[in-house]
């Protein structure tokens, strides 16, 4: 049975000078899905030009993606794990406190499994 | 100004078979991000033991995502793009079919950005 939780985050005001550094990005991410105890398998990303970072993380667990826009501030998160051993709420504030964000919005949808079996 | 629009698929009843095949999942993600003309710029992805499997994808608008529980034929599907140039229902209704889900549910969650000038 899958437990899926699905932590959505808009986060704003943030300090524009992190949310365009890929290194510090990817450092705070990783640093953010170990103390949430989730499984990294890998990260992937991209430096968009002018400005922008996109953060995808494939975890055991599910996945982890930031995607920025320093320009506004503004940065979107997604993290989604499924079984009962991550602790994505601690991520989820880690982020909100380093990125510096202002205003955030939360939402968790679950993602658990109903198997259906007759249509 | 982002405009952020992320489709989020819940599909059961799917064709475990299809669901426990990388190579078709990512064949089918590709086709369907082509057709919501989203502009990939990687795809990865894991192939879990004893069956499921995460596919990851990096686009130019954002990202996609699907992990399949063959075992309770469910699949959970984000398809998150920014811009006003993606037709990510296309794809949505792609996936549906081609994974051969009985029942789905879907919700869409607007990301946009309201820069705030004042706290």
């Amino acid at each position: 049975m899958s437990n899926g939780r699905h932590l959505i985050l808009d986060l704003y005001n943030c300090d524009p000078g992190i949310l365009d550094d890929y290194e510090e990005l990817q450092r705070l991410l990783e640093a953010s899905l170990v103390m949430a105890k989730a499984n990294i398998l890998r990260i992937i990303g991209e430096k968009f030009k002018p400005q922008g970072v996109t953060l995808l993380a494939l975890l055991a667990e599910s996945h982890a993606s930031i995607h920025t826009w320093p320009q506004l501030g503004y940065c979107a998160i997604d993290l989604y794990t499924c079984g009962d051993t991550t602790q994505t709420h601690k991520a989820a504030e880690f982020l909100k406190q380093k990125l510096k964000a202002k205003i955030s919005e939360q939402k968790e949808l679950k993602r658990s499994v109903a198997p259906i079996t007759s249509v």
